[in-house]
């Protein structure tokens, strides 16, 4: 092997501390190790069981459970735990940080991260790039992870105006690495759209499997329950933890949807109490139609990407 | 061949008749043939287009536009048009009805089903078996259609007091030789069941990509809607025509399970803007538990059911 081989092969990143050893941070890892990016990379978590598991399947080269010991030496460090610890776990970090460590976060609301974090981190602030990769799934821990996880996914970087483009990109570059797209979005941009999207679908989600469990005919419920059903309530088998988090962590953004959603649900209600049938189909149809197109555009868009990486 | 052979060869239906030749109609006739069950299906409906495209499928031996024409000699007629149309259909056929002939239908309510056949056959109303197959899709049409749609899925038949329990037997063969599983509810029980797990979800569904798609901007949230997002409202993609239909036939159930979801919404509204994080997580994880509970019953009886099977 010639020097200049030898110079070729090096990775992009000598070390990655990544908190939280689960789907998302697991996924991160086993990706980046796949693209020959990171040299090494340790694991940090609250959960032993986890830690160890992370570094059987490979996932991790080692682990630690000092935050002083796992940052030393990062080029970029991963916050990939409960988006209710970011805090905490900045603040365990902060003393140790070193010019030239770049770390983001993968938590699914980015207002009350900042918040967190320049309470953290103080004048460390501009080392820290907001992000939230968009790949979640009901499945959790080590076990979880796949390689191919990011692989066409949106990841969505919220940069603070005191961050170093250099670092922002090479946030970018690890995710790129991982087969993700970039997008950029301010913290409360992210927040109202995901309000919108995501987090008020799961309390809708939640709140309707909660409201047939606890009538008295549930199971003659149950039994005739189907696949849309099953599919409509599919985001209702996540963490309730996790969800807890997300729901309080985006408060505001949460009951301005639902609030226009209770809205629109009463004017719903008026129109069948009326059986205004032409102005229900009216809705339905509206909804269907924009769906379709919805659909149609993400069908081109994979296919497209799909002609691109061959 | 001996005479024993062709005895046995013998068809159970010499005709049926399918009033709808859709993913309903069509693949229950795809079914019946690949079992062998009949000697002849005449399909009818309103749009020749689609009786010639299942003609050309396979799906229908013959087709006809009059409805005398279609029910004379039948065994077996299945009403699988909008359930709307129930009544006219049923009316239309009422003078040409012969002894011996059993008619059904798939409409996806009951109570209004079974008001119109009263309505509509009056003294010949002991012929009318009401069932509904619960397989449905959002695709529609002849080219919809799947001769394994029914296999392993439940069908409700709703038997009238008047009815002979040979026809509803007959109803109920028909099925198990589709590959179905028969299951018995009287219309009222099956329109409150199926206004909670089926026709409203399928409204809130509709009224929430109805309300993001009416927002300024629509066009950014959906750019940020992923796979949570596509299955939650997968059943918006359905019919507008037929899930007004169903709206309107079961609104007194569809009010009532509306109303008791406003309440719980209501009620989780107050935990959210209370930030009562402990109540919130409560409601997600009771929902969580209710749904994997449901999951791995289904699960074990689809287990159950291919072992049985082999």
């Amino acid at each position: 092997m010639t020097g200049a081989q030898r110079e070729a092969a090096e990775p992009m990143f000598r070390k990655i501390a990544i908190f939280g050893v689960g789907l998302i941070g697991g996924s991160f890892a086993l990706a980046l190790k796949k693209a020959g990016a990171v040299a090494h990379i340790v694991g940090v978590g609250r959960s032993l069981r986890s830690l160890e598991r992370a570094a059987e399947l490979g996932i991790i080269d080692t682990f630690s459970t000092s935050p002083a010991d796992a940052v030393a030496g990062a080029d970029l460090v991963l916050i990939a735990a409960p988006v209710a610890q970011t805090g905490a776990i900045l603040a365990a970090i902060r003393p140790h940080l070193q010019p030239g460590t770049v770390v983001t976060d993968a938590g699914s609301t980015k207002t009350d991260v900042v918040a967190a974090a320049r309470a953290a981190l103080g004048d460390k602030i501009a080392c820290f790039v907001p992000g939230h990769p968009i790949a979640g799934r009901e499945q959790n821990g080590p076990d979880a992870a796949l390689v191919e996880l990011y692989v066409g996914k949106k990841v969505v970087l919220a940069a603070l105006p005191e961050n170093d483009p250099a670092d922002v990109e090479r946030v970018a570059q690890a995710w790129r690495l991982c087969g993700a797209v970039i997008h950029a979005l301010s913290a409360e941009e992210h927040d109202k759209v995901f309000a919108a999207v995501s987090h008020l679908p799961h309390l809708l989600a939640y709140a309707l499997v909660d409201d047939i469990a606890r009538k008295p005919h549930a199971d003659l419920l149950f039994q005739y329950a189907a696949s849309g059903f099953r599919d409509f309530t599919r985001i209702a088998g996540s963490s309730p933890e996790m969800w807890r988090d997300i729901t309080l962590a985006n408060q505001p953004a949460m009951l301005a949807e639902l609030d226009a959603y209770l809205v629109q649900l009463g004017q719903l209600r008026t129109l069948l109490a009326n059986r205004d049938g032409a102005a229900i189909e009216a809705v339905y149809a509206n909804a269907q139609q924009a769906r379709h197109e919805w659909i149609s555009t993400i069908e081109a868009a994979e296919k497209q990407s799909r002609q691109g990486g061959d």
